[in-house]
């Protein structure tokens, strides 16, 4: 991990957690699990399938159009005021416990930044939430190039904006579709497995596997001491 | 319903059954339904992954690479020889009990084609499986322009091998995100919902919806009448 001058982090369920938005399910659904995992399913296929039609829309506009799936699926019929709960729930992520020290750890002498499918508005409504409105040198949103991880244009607003190589540059994501398009446009990658998931054998392996943010500072530190 | 041309399937799911290998499924894995959703699930997401990259396989091989994920995730360990097995399971499809019918109401005056993800050699040993190597008057691989559905140049093939408008065709798919992508690149479109599923709100809804393919074959007939 030496010759790293910037860290990206992926936000949804790299650095946040949304555990909001299953409490919120909780209140609607009879099946919480099972409706929950299919909104979460439906929303990242929707990113996936507008990016393969080139018919983009914002994360926000998906997340709920995948909510609408998932109602009508389990025939749930929410007020007005229910359904914006379900969907405001993604405004109020909470951090992960390892993510302040790990950004604190990682930071001296990096640049750090976020690299998100999530529009400009979540983004910033979330980043407002968890207290760090201001400890990111970037937020990059895939909005801008109008297209959904792991197209190559999304990562590139990495080099671009941080005007750095693809190789002085770690990008930290949990998921895996995120660790295969990175690792394939350049970056380097750690995945975050903090459940001890199958990576998709899809293209290159990440450079680094850690099960915590605090196992990735031990090694980005350890490589600058 | 009038004024079509020419029908053109969607092969997997559409005219044939896979059941040979959720029967495959059964001899490996010890929860069968729960491997088999994984494997299809992942089978699918890598379409949409490899398309999203730019990073074109063939659907055999990502079939191939959905297996593995899918071995891996349940710690499964096949011999060659079953690994085999169930990989050829694909090659081995079964009509749906209406499809020689249908086709055959639907085939005077109109032009009958396929158009699916699965690469020639796959779509040959199906079709030569299910005894119709020579019914359709094209079969269209999304091979031809390395990328899967819903891009829009894989309906273009249909269009442009067909020679006619997209409005004089009609697109037959039982896939949600098929439907979705077909209808926005213009064609004409039936979805066949066997199964009562939640049509994915991404775009403008089909222009018929049908439980089986007498049905699809009572409308057009109907038409042409």
């Amino acid at each position: 991990m030496s010759g790293i001058e910037a860290v990206v982090f992926d936000f949804y369920g790299t650095l946040v957690d949304v555990a909001a938005v299953a409490r919120a399910c909780r209140r609607v659904a009879p099946d919480p699990d099972a409706f929950i995992a299919l909104w979460r399913a439906k929303q990242i296929e929707y990113t996936f399938l507008t990016t393969a039609m080139g018919a983009y829309r914002t994360f926000w506009d998906l997340t709920g159009r995948a909510l609408d799936y998932a109602l009508c699926n389990a025939r749930l019929s929410p007020s007005p005021d229910q359904r914006k709960r379900l969907m405001n729930a993604w405004l109020q992520p909470v951090l992960y416990p390892d993510t302040v020290e790990a950004l604190a750890r990682m930071g001296p002498g990096r640049r750090l930044a976020i690299l998100s499918n999530g529009n400009p508005r979540m983004l910033s409504a979330g980043l407002r939430h968890v207290g760090l409105p201001n400890r990111f040198d970037a937020v990059l949103s895939a909005d801008a190039v109008r297209r959904f991880k792991p197209a190559p244009e999304v990562y590139r607003l990495a080099t671009d904006e941080l005007g750095l190589p693809a190789d002085r540059i770690l990008f930290v994501s949990s998921n895996g579709f995120d660790v295969v398009g990175s690792k394939r446009f350049g970056l380097r990658v750690c995945w975050v497995n903090r459940r001890g998931a199958v990576l998709d054998p899809l293209g290159p392996k990440p450079d680094l596997v850690v099960s915590t943010l605090e196992e990735l500072a031990d090694r980005v530190s350890a490589a600058s001491g």
